[in-house]
């Protein structure tokens, strides 16, 4: 059987992931896909746990460092129990964040170095990279204005961060995107969602293609 | 003010690392050093709540790297919030298992690799390894025993490992001082405890002596 293909999807706070994963999912199952999408913790218990610990508001001891070991120890423990069994399926993936996440909020965001971050995440999946990034970039006063329009969503600490934490996390984007251009594709997410979403569709189309699943 | 010295104490299930950590302390206080011993977590709240989820019997899911990922966690936690400002105000430090403990049980008895487990740690602990460490070592098979004598203390889910595994870690541990030898140094814990103490006194006697503390 052949392995799953495996996605991801980044970007800053309100930079519409969610959305926009939910409707590549269905496009990508039109496709012949057998697909689903998944996000971390994503329901594995001890990934749960590990999350919870990070997202205490009372721990506001915890280190920079610290915080992104626990995030590539959840990371860790999502991917062996779900990502690896879903792609040996032979089924597909989008998983909503990933290790870009760690690599531009803890490693350049928070100054961690983007390097030493991601050394600490190959070890956690093996370097075995997601085959398709697409990063939705916008403009931090944007997605920030978007986010508190938004009531259904519950604040957590990240959210609680500045303007010019945002600023940074998106040039740590920019960053991943020059050093990883194979693997992740930038998408201009200040459009409006349909017009995101097309851009979206192009580029996985052009994906399909190229691994002949589409002509 | 004269930064502190940290020390930590290496070994097998039941080489008798508290007992002899105990004796150690009162010994170089009369010495004439501030000392103060501790253990990972150490009462540090966030490095509890982390180790609550590794030690969790729950969790027979967990893999090897989710493990090793959470204890480099709960150790940068421990390091940032207790050994560093101990060592800042001019107190030495004696910890009860420190990263050798992970190159040793996750690097080579679960068979991460001792280099890619140094890896994660050396992230934790920004490359500041302790001053001088003393390994314990004993026959497993002795080591077993004398925890199995012990009613007082709670048998974990380590302690459950076969007696294969325990060997292991002892070749881990023996590969270690191989590697460090300038820093680390072996105690034959196989003997009655006050000729263990008699050779760890010796240890610290040449340390002090080096440092120009003991003349």
């Amino acid at each position: 059987m052949q392995r799953g293909y495996f996605f991801s999807a980044e970007g800053g706070e309100g930079a519409g992931k969610s959305s926009i994963v939910s409707r590549l999912s269905e496009y990508l199952d039109s496709r012949g896909l057998e697909i689903i999408t998944s996000r971390e913790p994503g329901g594995i218990a001890i990934a749960e746990q590990i999350r919870s610990v990070i997202l205490d508001k009372e721990n506001t001891e915890m280190d920079g460092r610290t915080e992104a070991l626990l995030y590539a120890a959840a990371r860790r423990q999502h991917y062996v129990e779900k990502i690896v069994p879903t792609l040996n399926e032979g089924k597909s993936i989008i998983c909503d964040r990933f290790i870009d996440s760690s690599l531009a909020y803890q490693g350049h965001a928070r100054g961690l170095g983007i390097d030493k971050v991601l050394s600490i995440n190959e070890f956690a999946i093996e370097d075995v990279f997601p085959d398709l990034t697409i990063y939705l970039d916008i403009d931090p006063e944007v997605g920030l204005r978007r986010i508190n329009e938004n009531a259904d969503r519950e604040i957590n600490r990240l959210d609680l961060e500045s303007l010019a934490f945002h600023r940074k996390v998106r040039e740590g984007y920019l960053e991943l995107v020059r050093r990883f251009p194979a693997r992740i594709v930038k998408i201009n997410a200040n459009q409006k969602m349909d017009e995101v979403f097309e851009d979206v569709k192009q580029v996985f189309d052009r994906f399909l293609v190229s691994m002949g699943k589409l002509s």
